[in-house]
Parts: structure tokens; C-alpha cells; sequence
């Protein structure tokens, strides 16, 4: 009986415990790195190691970034009376593709979630409290996933910061750009017939 | 206009080259990165590299090991008249896991496919001839996959190193275990019928 070198398991360990690796891949990805160029794996090894010692969450935002506070925190070009509640840094990168935001932006790092574990005080939802004191902020704009803990997030966000003089609102539900009815689930048409507007 | 950190895109680019890993995989998995344990992702290089370095194709084999030859070449109980020819060193684990093949092995790195660019001397098929010649192979059992490419393999091989004196061999193609008909496609079920043996 013999078994694969333990450099080779142990990569496949430490591989599997990526998000959307399982056994098989992380096992395909293993059998890929130990047979590539050594100079490319080097490379990736320092590109890891690299990244996560120089990107760190803004201290105002928790977007990612190399600099304190990041570049939307620190450009006062910025709108600083609107801030847009996201779930994930990414989330960040896809509205700046959109070019319709120009105010900043707050990062809670997931959405609520009893059934997996994540209470609100797991979430970077009481860093937002200072912000609404000290910063400008008149509008409170949800971003949130369209899911059953994106919208118990966002209802809960808006019982904890009601105020008067802050509109809280929650970016549009209802038919994605360049789709017919026919591919729309009917939660979304729900959603798009509520939120219709005159013409 | 912002976007995210260099090292961040960085990381995204170099995890994109994995196999399986698509852009929102690797962003997935970046994102994860820099935000996980500093410690566990230098770990995580280190054994990328550490694999790399300690881990070669056996030259007589080509099994992934950290010896040459590899414990199972170097292994004089196992039977030198038989070796199995597989594709990938993983496939040596899975023989030796179901414990009943004691000779040797010879992995190809692959399959034939001019389709996607891989010509016979792509792959280890010219260092089986020494083999064939110095050590007592009296059978060559070919355990390839059941694909078109597989097979197409097989018959090369068999073409390539029939001689008198040498069964050439091929595992047998049916019903997996603990699977009824019903679940069967028809080309295993032919492949079923085909190689029925007297009971």
C-alpha cells in the first residue's frame, strides 16, 4: 500500500479549506501546482502572502484597501450625505462600474443570518453609529442581496438607525436590464409591479 | 472612479489560472484571503511552495514522490511482470486504495487529444519503451478513463508496444458497483453486455 507524497496532501488539506473548493478540486488544483512552473508558484505563493499583508479593511468603510482611510473615505469630492450600506467589498467595485454613485460607501461583511451563525453584532453594523454623528449624512441607501437575510437586514438596519432628518431608502427590486418577463421568477415580477412608476 | 486594491486584482489574476477557478471563483477566494487568518495564508504559500520544491514525477513511473525511484518502483515485493498504465498520479492512489493490483505503474500525464493540442509525445508514452526492454513485463493492463480519448489511447499503446510474449490488457468497462440498469447510459450498458463472462 502506498499514498501520495505528504507535501501533496497537505496542500490538498490547506486547499480545501478555500470557499468553493471541495476534495476533488482542491485535489485537480494540488496535481496542477505541483506539475507547474516553479518560478508561477513561487509568484502565487508571494501574491498571497503579499495581498493579505498589505490590504487590510478601511477603518471608516471596511472596503478594502492598502492606505488609511481609503480612496472614497479620503476624496472629499465625494458626496458625503449619502452613504450606501453594501454587504461585501466587492459589492463596492460593481457600483463604482455603474457610475450612478458618487456618494461613500459602508461595508457591513455579510448579511444577517441566525440559521448560519451571523448575529448583527458579527457584522460591522455599530461602526455605522458613529459615522451617522460625526459625517454629513442625510441618506441611508440599502444595497443589499434580494434574499430573505438581505431583506431582514435591511429592515432591521432601518429600525436601529430611524432618525429624523435621515432618509433611509433601498435600491429597486425588479426586472435585471436586458431580460424579458418570461425568464423573471414571479418573486421578481411581485417586486417589479410594486415598485412601478408613472411614465 | 475607485477600484480595488492592486494586490487585490493581483491575487484575483493569479487564482484565475487554476483549473476550475473562473474570475468570480478567484474573487471569491481572494476575497476570502485577505481577510483570513494572516498566519494560515502565510502557511498556505509556504506548503505551495514547499509542494512544489519536494514533489517530481518519479523518473522510472512518473508518480508524484519526493524520492527517486518512488516507494512503489523502489518496492521490490511488487510483482515487476505487470504494470498498469494510468493518466494522472492521482489515479494511483485510487488502484491503490481498492488493494488488488500488486505490480507496477506508468503514468502518461494524459490522453491523446489533437483536439486540444496533445500529440502522443506529449506525453510519457516513449519512456515506457526502456521500461518494457530492462524490467520483466509479461502484461501491460492499460486503466485509462472510458472517454473517446481514452480509448483512442488505449489502442495507440496497443498498436505502439505489441511483441510477442506481452499481454496488453485493458480494465474492464461496465456497471459500477452498488448501480442498477436504470441508472445506466447505453453505452455502458453496451460496453456491459459486451464483456459478460460465463458464470
Amino acid at each position: 500500500m502506498s499514498s501520495l507524497p505528504s507535501p501533496f496532501c497537505d496542500l490538498t488539506t490547506e486547499l480545501a479549506h478555500l470557499p468553493g473548493i471541495g476534495p476533488r478540486s482542491a485535489e485537480r488544483i494540488a496535481l496542477y501546482m505541483v506539475q507547474a512552473d516553479p518560478a508561477a508558484m513561487r509568484r502565487l505563493a508571494e501574491t498571497i502572502v503579499a495581498a493579505r499583508e498589505r490590504i487590510h479593511p478601511c477603518q471608516t468603510c471596511g472596503a478594502l484597501t492598502e492606505q488609511q482611510p481609503c480612496a472614497i473615505c479620503g476624496d472629499s469630492r465625494r458626496d458625503a450625505t449619502r452613504i450606501c450600506v453594501v454587504e461585501q467589498p466587492v459589492d463596492i467595485l460593481a457600483l463604482e462600474k455603474a457610475h450612478s454613485f458618487t456618494g461613500r460607501y459602508h461595508v457591513l461583511g455579510g448579511v444577517i443570518s441566525p440559521l448560519n451563525g451571523v448575529e448583527p453584532e458579527d457584522l460591522r453594523i455599530e461602526n455605522l453609529r458613529p459615522r451617522l454623528e460625526t459625517e454629513p449624512v442625510t441618506e441611508l441607501i440599502l444595497a443589499l442581496s434580494t434574499s430573505v437575510e438581505g431583506d431582514a437586514t435591511s429592515h432591521y438596519l432601518c429600525r436601529r438607525f430611524a432618525r429624523p432628518g435621515l432618509r433611509i431608502t433601498r435600491i429597486a427590486y425588479g426586472l435585471p436590464a436586458g431580460s424579458g418577463l418570461e425568464f423573471a421568477d414571479e418573486i421578481t415580477l411581485a417586486r417589479a409591479l410594486e415598485g412601478r412608476r408613472e411614465l
